[in-house]
Formats: structure tokens, C-alpha cells, sequence
């Protein structure tokens, strides 16, 4: 365990007194590194109205094929829970991250090497919180790498459950640059996962300077699901990122393009079929990472030959995500996709049905002080 | 004049006696050297329902910015005018033009070398017209190379005519294909103008094999209009089209990508300001273009100074349009491009404040049997 001092809304974070000398990668940890970094946004610091807030935030898709880079999507029943508590041991001030459980254990107590940690210790900063101390607790039900936003889940959790703690007075764009700190450190300054994880739903990422989101309401009269089948596999995201040209041709950017908008007409109106066929079109960026992942591209084709609509990889991978528009045809095409990673990439995989998050991150349970 | 031979829906279209040889560009024009020639598609001969009929069918603005090759809309009360009539004077199968009138005397009247007649053959040949002589009179309302869509205009008037005076067997999908046998002619294969004069509102172009159409509805309860200056200067399309790179960074790929899915989220909720915006925010195509028309850059920047919500390239050229939601605000912002255009290009040009039109290609009048 480790706790940071949060001494000033003005004034850098420090870490407080590390018990040894920070080793090269800790050392290398700072939140000031970020493009954007945050400021303190309210002119006085707010109190606690809760001592106790449990969050969720979700799992999320991003790229979605021809959406690279700027669009993505919650998947509700995934996710990671954040238990936040104000804490008198705390130093004022300060944060502490109590316990890691759930799917992992190999994350970090530090909360500057923590993803839920950073973008709590964000969110103080824009709360400008130096009265109080917290500990939080983080519950992972989100393996790491598999390409379903599992560090950008935690970030949300935790800027969430700073928020409402202290009465909620950010708003979700404050929260998502919370969580943006976060996900600078794991895979670059995305907001692709982060954005949709706080605010559910489908999210288009228009401008980081400054940052510009748009929400893609899908009709709330319809329901899409996601088959998602996360093979035992490593797709480091940076490895990933390195398999993409710097350049690419223009017929493949205004293929692209269209698809991309296709997406967008698609989400806006429910339209499942026209969704499933944008999202399995994308020519600049699958065709480059789909080899990368044994089996990958027989899954596509198994998945669209048992009725998906459309497949493609979630995020950087290695997870593979099929859209349809009942739960009762996803156990099939799971089926399906799992036996394609199995025969061709001989790997090992987990399939499950989840539908659209409509929500984003969440609160779960309060204790009222 | 001349005339057509349309002799048989399965047999190449001939020339009808031709005068004299074939100049050399003459001899190039052949509506079977598009990619997608156009068959017939009713199973019986339908019969004239009208002895005459008149079509309007409106100004296009293709591109819009990030739009590039796959985006276009149709502007009201700007196009060209078709009128068409059964004539016992026309050998069955086919068609006359008789006369150009409006904006120019330049165009051709043989059929094959006109952009209303290759439209009108190509729709005849999808009805399997073996036994109707016609006769058609194209008025210009568009001036030619404007950029725009004066040739998609008189082909989809053209198109429109040839379905209507033959009850009306083709769809939309079917009209478009048609019309595109002209503009391969002139600017490529491309739906963007055609699509949308034919159509009305906006059109994403998602495929050509086969053609994929998607129309984006701008709410019914909303208006947007669009300044439209056009300069006296030429842009020939070639031109344009050979300024762009084949190439281009994966950054701007994203960026324009994401603009043209704001774009479309814009247009769909009718929101100018967001239209505006993404319309004037291309990073790929309009940097290359703009400084090919002198003064389009403080065009744009008077337009937006102005005022207006966005500015770009309508089409290839070199009309700059500017997007806003009221047509009281477009006076001022016309007078502001026009001086632009002639203070830094040493231009004149011709502003005028249309709106959106929702309807595309139209019967406009029609005398019965």
C-alpha cells in the first residue's frame, strides 16, 4: 500500500514518503506528464455528502472498425467496482488504495501506478480536495490487455466515485480528462475508452484541444448486443499501434470515412444491420492488426457466417466483437467464434452476450455521513 | 440536333446515321465505358402515361469538407429544368434533344455527348423504351463547372423525366446509376452530386458495388441554408482532383474521419452549429484545393467572421458555400465572401442564400394522353 500527498490545489502532487527510493519506473510516474493536464475547477473545496460510495463502470469497445481512434462504446454486465471511503487514518488531503481484488492482482497499490489511482487523484485535483482523506478499494472484473477498455473502467470507476462522494459537482467531460490523465500512461491519450466507460452509450471523440464529445444516442427503444470472445492471448497496445502505416492510401480514407459515417447514421437510428456492416468494413486498420492475432480472421468469418452482422476487433485486441440485435442468437455465434480461435489460432477463448450500456459509469451504493 | 438509336435493351446504343465521321472525341464517348452499364431492369415495355412532362432537379453541394468523395446535398431553387415529350417524329427507341436554353449555349445536343441525354439513354435502356420516340428540351438554371453539380442536375432532371413519362417503374437506386453513366462521363464515378439531386437532402455514398445509398434525413421541423458564391474562375475538375495526394497522414485520416462522423450525427439532428463546424474543419482535401482558387482562404475566414457556422469547397469548385440556419444572416455573410473574393483573389462572384432542398429531382408539370 501506498498513500500520495494531494497538499495544494496549486502545487505538483508529491509522493508521501515512499519507503524506498523510487525505482526507474516509478520514478518515471507523473501525472504531469499528461498533454492536459487538470486544474482545479470549483472555487471552493466541496465536503463529503457521502462517507461511503460503491461505483461501477463498464467495459467498453472502442474503434468499432472504421471508428478508429475516435469512437467507441459501454458494454453492459462488465466492467470494474470502485468502494470509496472518506478515511480519518488518511492524511488529509491524500489517497489511499486499500485492496485489489477481483481478476488480477497484479496491479499496483501506488496510487500513481494505479489507473483508478491517477484518475482519483485527477479528479481531487479538480475538486481541489485537501481536507479530507480516502481510501479506495478496486474490484476488477475486467481482465488486463484484452482489449475491452480494463484500465479505462478502473479510471472511471474512481473519478466517478470521487465526484459523488463530494457531491457530484464535475461534469462528465471534467471526468473524462480525470480519466484521460489515466489512460495517458496505459495507452496513450485515447479518450475512446474512457469517454464511453463514464458516459455510456456511444461516445465520437471530435477534438482532444480542447477536448469535444459527442454523444451517439441509440434509440432508447432498442437494444443491440455484442458478442465478445477474448482469447488467451497478448495484444500489447503498443505493439498494435506499431503495426499501423503513418500513411495511408486516400481511397482507403474516404472508404473509411464513409464507413465510419455509415457507423454514426447507424447508431443514431438503431439500425443493427447498417451498424454490424460499417463496424466489419474498416480497410486502414484491421487488415494490419487482424494477422497479428492467431485466428482472428477466421473468427470474423465464422461470426458473420452464424448471422452476426458485423466483427471486428475490440479496441487493440486480442478480443473479438460481433453485433446482433437479440441475446438469443449470441450464444451461437460465441459458440462459433470460440471454436474458429480454438481451430485456426489454436487458442483459447471465452465468449459472452452483453447488450449496449446505456448508462456509463454508475453509482452503485452510498453511505449518507 | 441529333438523334439516338436506341434499338434494343440487350444491343449496344448506336449513333442514328451520324452526318458525318465521328470527331475523335466523338468517336470516345460510349456509355458502355462505365464501370457499372446500366441493363434492363422491367420485364414488359411500360407505355408513356404522359404525352409531356417537366422535371426540375436542384443544385448539388458534394464533399462538404470531410465529406470528400462521399457525401453531397441538395440545394433549392438553383438546377435545371427537363422537358420531355412523346414525338411521333422521333424513330421508336430514340431520343432528341431540341433544344438547350438558360445559363449556357455550349452544350452539345447529341445525345451521347450531352449529360441529360446519356442519363435520359440509360434510363430508356432500363425500361426496355423500344417503341416511343422522344424529344427533349434541357433548360440550364446552373452554370457549368461551378461545383455545383450542373451536370448531375441536368441528368437527374433528365432521369427523373424519362421514369415519369413512363409511370414512374424505377426507384431511386435506379435513377442514381443512371444519372452516373453521365457523370462518369464528366467528373468520374462519382454518386455524391447525382445522388443527392436526384434524392434531395443529404446522401452518403457507402458503395458503388454494388450501390449503396444511405439518404440522412435533416428534421423535417429545421431549416439550414447555405451561402454560395461563386467566382468568375474555372476549376476544372481534373485539376482539382490532381491536386490531392494519393496518400495521406493515419492523423488526418482520423481527424477528417471523425469530422465527416460528426457531420453526419449534425446533420441527422439538425444541428448547424455542429454541421457548420465539421463542414469547415477538412484537413485533407481543402488545403490542397483552396489555395488553387485565389481568395478562398479569406473567403472562408470572412464567411466565418460573418458569422457563418462553417465554410468550405462546394465540390471541386471553385463556389465557396458557408453554412447557417436562418436566411436573414446569409445577406451580410454573401456581401463579406464577395468582397473577400475580390479584395485578396481580384475575383468577381455571385452570391446567392439557398436552402436545403429535401425533395430532389421532380415532376414539375405533365400533360396526360
Amino acid at each position: 500500500m501506498a498513500t500520495l500527498s494531494f497538499q495544494s490545489p496549486t502545487k505538483p502532487i508529491s509522493y508521501f514518503q515512499p519507503k524506498s527510493k523510487p525505482s526507474p519506473l516509478f520514478a518515471k510516474v507523473s501525472i504531469f506528464r499528461c498533454r492536459a493536464t487538470v486544474q482545479t475547477l470549483v472555487a471552493v473545496e466541496p465536503e463529503p455528502i457521502y462517507t461511503s460510495v460503491k461505483t461501477f463502470a463498464p467495459a467498453t469497445v472502442a474503434n468499432l472498425g472504421p471508428g478508429f481512434d475516435f469512437l467507441g462504446c459501454a458494454v453492459d454486465g462488465l466492467g470494474d467496482h470502485v468502494t470509496l471511503r472518506v478515511d480519518p487514518s488518511v492524511r488529509a488531503g491524500e489517497i489511499l488504495i486499500s485492496e485489489i481484488t477481483g481478476t488480477t492482482t497484479k496491479l499496483s497499490t501506488n496510487p500513481l501506478r494505479n489507473c483508478a489511482g491517477i484518475a482519483a487523484i485527477a479528479t481531487m485535483k479538480m475538486l481541489g480536495i485537501r481536507s479530507v482523506g480516502l481510501s479506495l478499494d478496486l474490484h476488477k472484473g475486467l481482465p488486463l490487455g484484452s482489449g475491452l477498455g480494463s484500465s479505462a473502467a478502473s479510471a472511471a470507476a474512481a473519478a466517478v466515485a470521487v465526484n459523488e462522494i463530494f457531491g457530484k459537482k464535475l461534469g462528465n467531460d471534467e471526468l473524462v480528462l480525470a480519466g484521460l490523465e489515466s489512460e495517458a500512461k496505459v495507452s496513450g491519450y485515447h479518450a475512446d475508452n474512457i469517454a464511453p466507460a463514464i458516459m455510456g452509450g456511444f461516445v465520437l471523440i471530435r477534438n482532444y484541444e480542447p477536448l469535444d464529445l459527442k454523444p451517439l444516442k441509440f434509440p432508447v427503444d432498442k437494444e443491440l448486443y455484442f458478442v465478445l470472445v477474448t482469447p488467451e492471448f497478448e495484444a500489447p497496445t503498443k505493439k498494435m499501434r506499431a503495426a499501423l502505416p503513418t500513411e495511408i492510401p486516400m481511397v482507403h480514407h474516404v472508404w473509411n470515412s464513409s464507413q465510419a459515417a455509415a457507423l454514426v447514421a447507424a447508431v443514431l437510428e438503431g439500425d443493427a444491420v447498417m451498424l454490424g456492416k460499417a463496424l466489419s468494413s474498416d480497410k486502414v486498420v484491421e487488415p494490419k492488426r487482424a494477422p497479428l492475432i492467431p485466428g482472428m480472421e477466421a473468427v470474423k468469418k465464422a461470426a458473420l457466417e452464424a448471422g452476426a452482422f458485423g466483427c471486428t476487433i475490440s479496441g487493440a485486441g486480442p478480443t473479438a466483437v460481433a453485433v446482433i440485435d437479440s441475446e438469443k442468437k449470441g450464444g451461437v455465434i460465441g459458440e462459433k467464434m470460440v471454436e474458429a480461435f480454438w481451430n485456426v489460432g489454436h487458442l483459447k477463448s471465452v465468449a459472452s452476450v452483453k447488450k449496449l450500456d446505456k448508462i456509463g459509469a454508475r453509482l452503485v451504493s452510498s453511505i449518507s455521513r
